[in-house]
């Protein structure tokens, strides 16, 4: 993600009612911060969300389901929240937050699934850590999902795939999707939802990977 | 701070040997993040360092203490880091993190106290929670505070320092020092170290307030 300043951003963010402040505060009442939503409802989560696009879809796509976008910057998530104030979907709110943190925010079990949208590759081995596919991040993953729950994870960037799976294996999750070319898989693009990055990649026939893991409780 | 987009600066302030990543695994050792470090040294944090100038001429000023520079954004933390980079203060290290999140990162009575300069007076009523003078700020600090440890907060802005004071009444902290123009106070004003913006407004007559407090443990 290419970051702009954009003035007055962070104001903008911390205004809106779609943006949820004092996320520590919720942990383990997420559902409640829904309007009128079943407190039974599947519970989903972004990280990096940016602007938003992939999670407006899901959201108008599952009304019954309940989405957060995480995002770090809020002049990325100014654009998400711009877009929510004109659907106003019930089953979206949004944190401005960094997901090293997920486990302060969250309570044991409380995420239904998580998703991973062309994140930063980080290049270098030494950044390693800060990549969203690393053990470490799988490790917070694994204390707030649900059982069962499923990390789904998309990427243009073929390095960064095969990290993703190898520390998957290295955590000991365990991967039951991978195509590494999304588009040409007729099963598997059925469903999927695309990000800004994906419709530009898929239109310029870059192919997207995505695997699907779990860890295993 | 009015915030600049510095392109690469994510990536600079992550490169840096001076800024300290993983955040989180360092609790109850930071004082091992500092070469040849004596393991009893005081060990401070400044809290949105913006810049640098301040914890840069104070890290020079005692050499013996250890400083942490707390900044939540690197385009503005990567000046400090070039600073640094100038001096090579081998007690001074800096973190890209939300202040939020301080106790995931210091454990209980690590920190030998906490500076906040000129930070974010958040002017409407309902972002009170986010100044870094709030009673649920000063909760964080009282965590990870040792005992007799203090905050030293300066402002420009009275409604700020207003309502810090309030703040520090509400938590039950103790005030020992209050000045509301510091740079007419002789005694006050001894030891102060000034930020950039602290010397900009000083220049201008711009009267600064100051607090000094801590928890009654």
């Amino acid at each position: 993600m290419r970051l702009k300043h954009v003035p007055g951003a962070e104001e903008a963010v911390a205004d809106s009612p779609f943006v949820i402040g004092d996320e520590t505060t919720h942990k383990g009442q997420w559902r409640a911060v829904f309007p009128e939503a079943d407190p039974q409802a599947e519970l989903y989560a972004e990280l990096g969300c940016g602007k938003g696009q992939f999670l407006v879809q899901l959201a108008e796509a599952h009304p019954e389901r309940l989405y957060l976008g995480v995002e770090m910057y809020s002049s990325v998530l100014l654009r998400a929240v711009e877009k929510q104030e004109e659907k106003n979907l019930p089953n979206l709110r949004f944190l401005r937050m960094d997901a090293t943190y997920l486990t302060d925010v969250f309570a044991p079990g409380e995420l239904s699934g998580i998703y991973c949208n062309f994140s930063d590759p980080w290049p270098k081995d030494r950044h390693a850590k800060r990549r969203l596919t690393s053990r470490q991040f799988l490790a917070r993953y694994e204390q707030v999902l649900a059982p069962g729950a499923e990390v789904v994870f998309k990427t243009d960037n073929q390095g960064l795939f095969d990290f993703s799976l190898e520390e998957a294996e290295a955590a000991g999750w365990a991967v039951t999707h991978v195509t590494r070319d999304l588009h040409a898989d007729a099963e598997a693009v059925k469903d999927n939802v695309m990000t800004e990055y994906e419709q530009k990649f898929a239109a310029e026939g870059v192919p997207i990977c995505r695997l699907i893991m779990h860890p295993e409780h």
